[in-house]
């Protein structure tokens, strides 16, 4: 069973979801003061971590090896971050897009484990490591704190979402209606969180 | 060849491991201030990178995927921590059963690779890393001085137990007792060097 | 397919920049004050995580499973940093091996993806990670800031060679020198930069 058996949507959506990570990656990177080789490596990194991971754990080749659009997208995003020459932090709009790639990425991964004949509760978990990995070892890589442990509720958003996609798979509904239904809530949920400001509980309150 | 072969003892203490480390991590994380997700994240990496890259590194699926027990002792250990609302750093109870997990995951890593036709020394090296990749990922997503590299001898432990293991798998001795001297020696070997703080001597004396 | 059917030359070349970069990370972990066995862990992370990526996105088996010449190597490296008892920073010596492995597992790297049935651009990116994925790691776990990102052409050499490389086994040139032409411009790029101080351009001016 090979890679190119997943249809074309869920390909598609793969190679979006990649060029707005590495949109997000190459920021982070030029905020950091890294040059053009650094920003590039970030934005490769951040950008297929997860769904490298995703393929490797089920036992097939990560995209970027055969499908040329992959590497397209990621040096089309440097390009653009180094023409644009914004010097802001991650503004608004990329925020959008990073909340964007997080629902693809999230669908798509449990979609793709789904179909490589993942259970359930694999395919959630695949989904939500195809969403977060990437942003976890860019942080970890440009050496600040990973936004995915302290600041924003992604890994329980993606979690929900994935749940909800995967839940409603196991019934007969039109499989497009599932994958947006997923993909919707993704993104109600960070966009909740984070307009409310809303944080899951601590154990130590002194912290 | 599956994962579903390997014997059922093997299996279950392969869950056994993956409980002592998520509950581990999900100290270690609480300590460091994460909110529950945070806490559930770093115990789920503490307890599953070991074995995921000891599974990937022989080329089969990460347990995880298809055996519901382990993402079970994940929920169950973070449950745990979360209830028990001690906010003390870890204590001996704890200490000990990272000890027992050590040991635990360093024999069974071992024992798995040598089932899936890895050579004595490979399968040494799949011992130890599935003892110790876990926790040297908890502390740098954590950002603590890792452990494993510098305060205890966490990796001499496991590789002296697992090679103990690995050389009387070659001799005619029932499989229980082997696999029972190696986890002992791992036991041993890091009792040891805790309580008269024994550690490998360093190349330059200044640090 | 079978890493064993890979021609002895190339296999060579694997062990050599093993015994390479295991001797500069074990410098660099004795640098940063780390015991034995963390000079030893270090430079098996080292040494061996470019490959080991490399395969496993291939889908075969980390070569230090079956092959006891890479474990031997990185034994032997760190054998020799302890019995030197040097305690100084890198050296111009270390530096020029340093160089000459990553040419060789750039080289090497993108040549074993060719083997595997990696289109071109594919094996471009397996040579850079497979010479450059050892240094970073070794970094992040020393916790100094990681040199690929920051101060030298690592990346951009390796990309370069790797480039021509793959460029050149796509014409009738005997293949030998295409090899020796790829390993020859990463070993120049890197070092016409480092003599004089060459960098790529940074986006922020204020960093």
């Amino acid at each position: 069973m090979d890679f190119s058996q997943v249809d074309t949507l869920v390909k598609a959506l793969d190679v979006l979801a990649t060029f707005v990570f590495a949109l997000v990656g190459a920021r982070v990177a030029a905020d950091r003061g890294l040059d053009y080789g650094g920003i590039t490596f970030i934005a490769a990194v951040a950008s297929t971590t997860g769904g490298t991971l995703r393929n490797v754990a089920l036992g097939i080749r990560p995209n970027w090896i055969s499908n040329p659009w992959i590497l397209g997208s990621i040096v089309l995003a440097v390009f653009i971050t180094i023409v644009l020459r914004t010097t802001k932090p991650i503004g608004k709009f990329l925020l959008l897009m990073d909340t964007f790639g997080l629902a693809v990425a999230a669908i798509s991964g449990a979609q793709i484990a789904l179909f490589y004949k993942a259970p359930w509760y694999g395919a959630i978990v695949l989904g939500v490591i195809t969403a977060i990995a990437g942003g976890l070892l860019r942080d970890l890589l440009c050496q600040v704190e990973p936004v995915v442990l302290h600041r924003e509720t992604l890994a329980t958003s993606s979690l929900i979402g994935a749940s909800i996609f995967v839940l409603l798979e196991q019934t007969t509904l039109n499989h497009n209606w599932t994958a947006l239904s997923g993909g919707i809530a993704v993104m109600a949920v960070r966009g909740i969180s984070i307009y409310f400001d809303l944080h899951l509980p601590k154990l130590n309150k002194k912290n």
